[in-house]
């Protein structure tokens, strides 16, 4: 790949630190685009425009092309890499497990992340209070959900890492600063460890 | 492929409706069973274990091997076709718009439309209520997004119908049962056109 490669992010996003762990494991070199998304920064005209009409960081420049969707991301620098099974149903069944993570496990474990940590709790709206009771228990049964599916098996598809350990460890090793408990899911932390010494592994601060 | 192809559904679901779609206009045939979530049928406890511990449908069975997330089983059934683009960024982008549906456009039209004809806005709960004016405002938001994208466009990815049409046409072209006016959004309502005239097609109901 010779064109250039561009993240726009937010480096506290864990959608965005799930792009900058693929670009590692496949080693990819990224150039990176800090927005300050608490200033609305990604909300501006020529972000609109220019960027991503959605809004929202990470975006995955290639070129002059422009990649919303940190999991869309990820699977086009993982392309052609072992981090995406050739087998057509285990390759489904990664995208079974992003798909699953941005419906069932970001809106709730990211978002109280969110809120908690960058919004702060004396901020949110009372419709969002309403909903932190139901985020937890939404959050806590995606967890329940993983370590279960942990049980007997090191990775989430197949016998290797894939896209589907990498963009679930995103949000889910920070989920303590949401005040999840991540002790109760034994399969879940010894998971974690596997991906956190995997020889390419960078941290969410680097 | 010669494995046998079930889809585990509930007929009025959408996102069941995606895979029904996908399959008609690749040519493979689906058996179908049929499951009323609105009688908890699929929280089971041989639902559970057998076919999504996650509690939801659809789930397309592929011999003895389950499927979830309905993007993930349209991306099964499609790989190999002309509806999944070959070309690596491509591809990234359709998978985009499909993430996308997932976050920003399914969890508003799709929910208000089974909040006010299945649950009743009788039945909701105080917090539901009050999360009904911010998906009001959000899938009105996704829908001007897509009506945007469409200006100039045929299709959501290069210059054919792809996964991104199918997925996004589901919940959209239903979108008037949640009393999303659909006609403010001229480019949409020209691209359901042209998907509902694909020789292939086939309506939600049949």
């Amino acid at each position: 790949m010779t064109e250039r490669l561009v993240l726009h992010e937010d480096s506290r996003s864990g959608n965005c630190y799930k792009v900058r762990l693929t670009a590692a494991l496949v080693g990819l070199p990224l150039e990176r685009r800090e927005y300050d998304i608490m200033k609305g920064e990604t909300r501006t005209p020529d972000f609109l425009a220019n960027v991503n009409a959605n809004g929202r960081i990470p975006v995955l420049q290639v070129g002059d092309r422009f990649i919303p969707e940190s999991n869309a991301a990820c699977h086009y620098l993982a392309d052609g890499s072992k981090l995406i099974p050739t087998d057509r149903l285990d390759h489904a069944d990664m995208l079974r497990w992003m798909f699953w993570e941005q419906y069932n496990h970001e809106p709730n474990i990211a978002t109280l992340r969110f809120w908690m940590n960058e919004v702060g709790i004396e901020q949110l709206s009372g419709a969002q209070r309403e909903q932190m009771p139901i985020k937890r228990k939404a959050g806590n049964e995606a967890l329940k959900l993983m370590d279960e599916h942990l049980s007997g098996r090191d990775w989430f598809v197949g016998d290797g890492v894939t896209l589907a350990d990498l963009c679930l460890f995103a949000y889910t090793h920070v989920a303590d600063e949401a005040d999840f408990d991540l002790e109760l899911y034994g399969n879940v932390v010894r998971w974690m460890e596997q991906i956190m010494t995997l020889p390419e592994f960078v941290p969410m601060e680097a």
